[in-house]
């Protein structure tokens, strides 16, 4: 396969509702397949059994893949080529054991530890938020990386019903407590909602954790947010992980854990779009859940992201390569 | 509490889509307050954790609750009145840990075990088709029962997914295996669809179990489905199990596993009708699945089949008590 | 205009989806323009003030508009051409006042005056079912009427809410009571579902309506369901009042008060073609509710009831006409 | 019954998609029984029968306490915790006749009578916005009370449809007119759309209303509408009455007469919020139409800002009570 | 490859939501990777634009897909397993211009052409009805075959919109006119609904064309109609074209043209199923619309079918198979 | 007919959800009837047979009509009252041929050049973007016009799919090739989203179109964008193209070709305000597509701007009047 073939099909040859949905119209290879050929992996995680609301996210991958058909080639806000900077396929889905929480666990670890393994960047689409975890086990496994985590809630909860520690809401104090996410260097934008009690974060800030929740970024404006974001994760590897429930109701009406007073979308893109120039190590995009999302416009907007998030890993991969060949 | 208290509030005196949403808009009391005062308990279980395809049926006890609004007092077919017959009240739903399914079990069965011992029949609408298993280890635990299943699927399955044993397909088989269901007197009607391999249901027929699937519903016609139904379960204690995906989609496009071909709403009124004089100790209806379900006709058939269940409660009981009276 | 003027522009002119939506793409003209040209007039009654459920039926008469364009010219099961029979069209909406019952029941009862007294046969498009009452108090002035009621209901209850008389599940009650219509040339068909009390339709039987319920159908066929039907109306000017519950929520989800276990699509048309011969005088099809109805289907079993109102009434016209001639 | 009687269930305890809907979980007593003990109540007033254009607000108190089990303690950006400061209970519904207006306005006052007879600040759930005139007056019954009210519409109009005086549209001239509601401390923010006439809004400027239209608020900023509110209202007793539609149509599809260009959702939150310090007497949310809200978000905002002015109530109730207690 | 590479991946290895959606979860192979490997190819022809009314079953073939990982492996029914009869694969979409029915027409001719070539039996999944024609024009080209045709509608006009020839309502008159499709080997089965004129059917009828309407379906019973449909296509060569509209809209509303008064699911599986023994050479779904069908329920409807089609096809192929080696 | 004629019926007479839906509830007349006697004409554009992605604006014209109910007269912002400056009416749909992209083009432009002979300014509703084409055709017959254009996409492409020049993405680049658009006088607003190739507008800005993308109009805000589109167009003949995607799909999720990251709906209500004072000699609202729009809210924003650019028409109308009448 030439460089051309990690590359979408074009929408003048089929049109975009036409062939089977792969992520952005791109080819479908295993991760073994894939390994010492491709450069970027987005890959599904249909699991939503640790979801504590409403499910339905273990259908989010097929529902993004149906719509990222809208994606084209080029950023039109950025300019940036993925497809110019890397080569991109889809990697299908983990294969989850929809009812053990545990079993499924280990199996994204082993999946994207292969992934990684082949020399490929791991983009995932949830499923609930719990999946990021185990993605975070494997990149942090050397040395903990950073993050930019861009949702309602912090996830950094300890248990639920008497006991539970692996919750799509608790899925982040895991991974600091495994050493695989470095609090310090870990920024959570756009916390809101009612909380279960006043100290809900508190065990969060005393890791170290930076939150700039909805009432701070209306008061200090989204520049001033992405400057924060960007000095909390420094240089180091990063990863990028992004719950649409961070925006509105009435732009992501199909997530689990709706907050009303969310961002808009150009503030999304705004967002995304800001973050270029971060050492981006991989990228999540979770809880798009198509069964509360009648018309598909979630799905849209978790495709949009997961575009954007494409984006950002391609350039950072291109600059890193870039200080290999230099060095 | 009288009498009159066990009976739902007049759409005549507070309109039918006003109120609290209670099970046929009665009141509701905990199992502790309704021991020894109410003689049948409806009481949801909203858990859908042991869903191995589209999950939602945790959201069923709410809406089945919602449209249960548009029940009445009396059954306009039988004539049958069944809060005459019995004092009925909502009992709540069962606190389910939605992401542990062992527990999970654990909770329904002590739950119901209340419900037994407050010498309440219980009644419940789930949630997925796991949630009949640990009803049946109460009902069954001193003698096993005998069961009529309205269902497109047998659920009598072994293990998923390498290994699991409980799941919303395999609970049949544990209540088999456990010693409180009778395979000699269960009986499953409607089953039908595409099959994992030829012999699905072999182990089930060789335990016993009688099948009359949906090819001999067409065949043989009602009437000898349900002489049939009579013959197997005979005079002994029943449980009816109503999964309302044994009706077509068309009538039940809400629900997790449809399968096209099945009853229409007048054949599964006349089925559960039919059944008049079955000594029926207890049933659910389950796998109402909301988010499915944008017309809320889902689970207005949940709500019709939940009445009609009650009124073969309410009657089994009031012969039951006729008999110990006489005795 | 010429007789081409009161006929449906052509689905090859322009096409189906296109243009304003009036009943069947007829032209539109007030009663007083058609009358002594029209011959038979269909209009809507967008009002449900008297719904005692779920409201939206005011919108009936749009949503049936839209979807009567689907209706073609000529009925491919009897052959019936009505326009070739008779000269129609849309007459419009009635004026209604949808915050005051009695009011409005004075407006319709006057447009509708206005229309009979131009020469026209009335064809109504509901609204709740309250609005046949003054249809009927304008056509059973001199003398009442018979009736042929297709209903999950059967509409002749007392009161509501401590004392309303006008409700929709009141309306042909009021009918009788004011000597309009018929008792003992009412048939009711379809009636079903549980009841408020096992006397409900005590009155009604007093008074002669003949009323044959789901179970008679179940039991003795449509055909002698039919038979039963031309038995009671016999050859005297009759009504008929379609409400679209009678068909099960499957197809017709889109209604107020759905009742489980309802007349199939095709036992529906064969119920209504089998009226032939019968002296149809006027028509409504009622309680088509678009806001519950998200795909539409039921405004296009409304729109097709009404085509198949619409021939009957264009057939009996002929016959009078032809009988008139001949004297 | 305890403190801890009249706060919400835990949704560690049970699921928040678990058991009965009432308001935010709360326990559910009558007026009667919660006379002198709690001293908030919540409660629906499920009336559309002054609705003039598309209904369905009668359905809004089940669907907003269906939606309301996602609100938990705290206000996660006030930091107010409504249960510590307050008794806080669900009431039921008000027992409405949804087809005379006249006779459930008295209803709606009897009700509300009761309720603040029994030492509780009214808190209610239309509905369609006729709904605050009965609570209004009450309230203003010794002397007319202030009021803040967000809205697309001013709702002081004379009268419809040839002399109809009780609509949905005519509520506060009404309040105006009877003295329960002074106009000089009436302040109405977020109107806007097409009108009848040029001079719509002219009787109620003449009172002395005080309109801050939507190119007003674009002119001059949140913060500047926030001061006008508390410059109009003072310190005298005020209502809070919130229509949803005063969002956008983005936000809430579900209302019976939305306007395009409303608020965004964190605009709202903010208007809600800058209202602490006012002596909040008693609020609605109103104008919540489920048939029209496929993905239940209206509801959801209904229930978020339900919970946002119940902090408030909670809030002015508390200071009230310190001002006594220092008296 | 070997035999199991053509055969769907096991739902017990990956949960049926899970996955890439290929038809029946098989592999994907280009015709050209396919050839002479596969035997039985299914592919989607995503067009719509020869619809006359509404459109969107150009999004049928996706919609398909997805729903068909529903189906298992083995016919519940029939006892067919056609992946141990055939090897079976996804041949991914033809490649059609949106907006040019001519040079449509010729892309599909030329697929279809290249997949009968490499000796792989066509299945194809519409689209709107004009799709059959480019499919029989390849299948038909040597010698003319038959046809069962199940539909609502005859679809052998002759021109629409003064003059198209090729339309979505025209397709089989213009392969009845190529002498690809043998009128005298075609039944149509339900046809019904209002016509354009009382001869809409002269034409096909002239030809020899079979037409068992909906109301001879009603009189003769579906026993009687298999053995017509057998009896008019024989032994010779037979195309299966069934476009879901033949079904009611209650079980199909998402398909451009509903009529009211369908097929319902048993009919429909009992009519496919009982075309068992016949030489089905190929096979077609249309006329599937996912942008009308907000449930899903129409594409598993068009899944399903589509499976019993592959089992047709798959025997049929056995049969062949088994005649030339004992030759 | 007087100058009340051509004026809507007030919603004090008829309920605004009752009567026939024509645009704003105008009278209906021909462009025959309405010539010498209009001043503006809304008319419907159902063709969508140029989309070369989701597929329904066919379907946008109704349901534009049905939602321009909502509208009153006068609008609130501004004072406009545009049934005081012009006779407006409805003048129905052009008589599309679905099928045929140039045969429609051919009708629409047959249409219009009726409208405009008959001295009516043409406002349309379409319907794809491609039908903007045809109308500057028209209007820019005798010297090419201006155009404010607000859109996603600049719709200036060259072909697709191998050579189709006529689709609704190349519609303005034919309209400048055959000089009646002026593209030194045309400026696009709100061009957004990804690319099919980094120079995919350079075509546009070569030949002088002002392109004011979605991240300009947030770097120099609304007023500057607006200063900037008054200067582009000047003072000659403005034609205003409104293709709904412009919004955000939060607001418009009825649409084809939706992209992340629109126009808020106060955003696009200020901008077609802001150009009062231009000399608009026609308009459009386009892209409205009801199947992929359940709540109806896109069609409701199609109505709003449709009455915002009626608005626009008349003001510009009477100042041309009062110019002439000066002169």
């Amino acid at each position: 396969m030439s460089r051309d073939d990690f590359a979408p099909i074009s929408g003048m040859v089929l049109p975009r509702f036409a062939g089977i949905a792969t992520f952005m119209r791109l080819p479908h290879l295993s991760p073994a397949e894939a390994a010492g050929r491709a450069e970027v992996g987005l890959f599904g995680i249909p699991f939503d059994g640790a979801t504590t609301n409403r499910p339905g996210a273990r259908h989010g991958p097929r529902a993004v893949r149906d719509q990222s058909s809208l994606m084209r080639l080029v950023n039109g806000a950025t300019g940036v080529a993925p497809y110019d900077l890397a080569r991109v396929c889809d990697l299908g889905d983990v294969d989850v054991n929809p009812i053990d929480i545990a079993d499924t666990m280990g199996r994204i670890e082993r999946f994207v530890g292969e992934v990684v393994a082949g020399g490929i960047v791991p983009v995932a689409v949830g499923g609930d938020h719990l999946v990021s975890y185990p993605v975070l086990r494997v990149l942090g496994r050397r040395r903990p990386v950073g993050m930019v985590h861009v949702d309602a809630h912090g996830d950094t909860g300890d248990t639920y019903f008497g006991g539970q520690r692996l919750t799509h809401g608790t899925g982040f104090r895991r991974a600091i407590e495994d050493g695989v996410l470095d609090p310090r260097r870990t920024v959570q934008i756009g916390i809101r909602g009612s909380r279960y009690d006043a100290d809900e974060y508190g065990w969060a800030v005393s890791q170290g954790v930076r939150i700039v929740d909805m009432e701070e970024v209306d008061r200090i404006g989204l520049d001033a947010v992405l400057a924060e974001a960007r000095r909390v994760v420094g240089r180091g590897p990063t990863y990028l992980s992004f719950d649409v429930d961070a925006l509105d109701p009435a732009y992501v009406p199909g997530t689990g854990t709706p907050e009303m007073g969310g961002f808009t979308s150009r503030e999304a893109l705004r967002l995304v779009r800001g973050l270029r120039g971060i050492d981006v190590v991989g990228a999540d995009v979770v809880e798009v859940s198509p069964p509360l999302d009648p018309t598909g416009m979630t799905a849209m907007v978790g495709a949009t992201v997961l575009f954007e998030a494409l984006c950002l890993v391609a350039e950072a991969l291109a600059v890193r390569r870039g200080v290999e060949r230099a060095a």
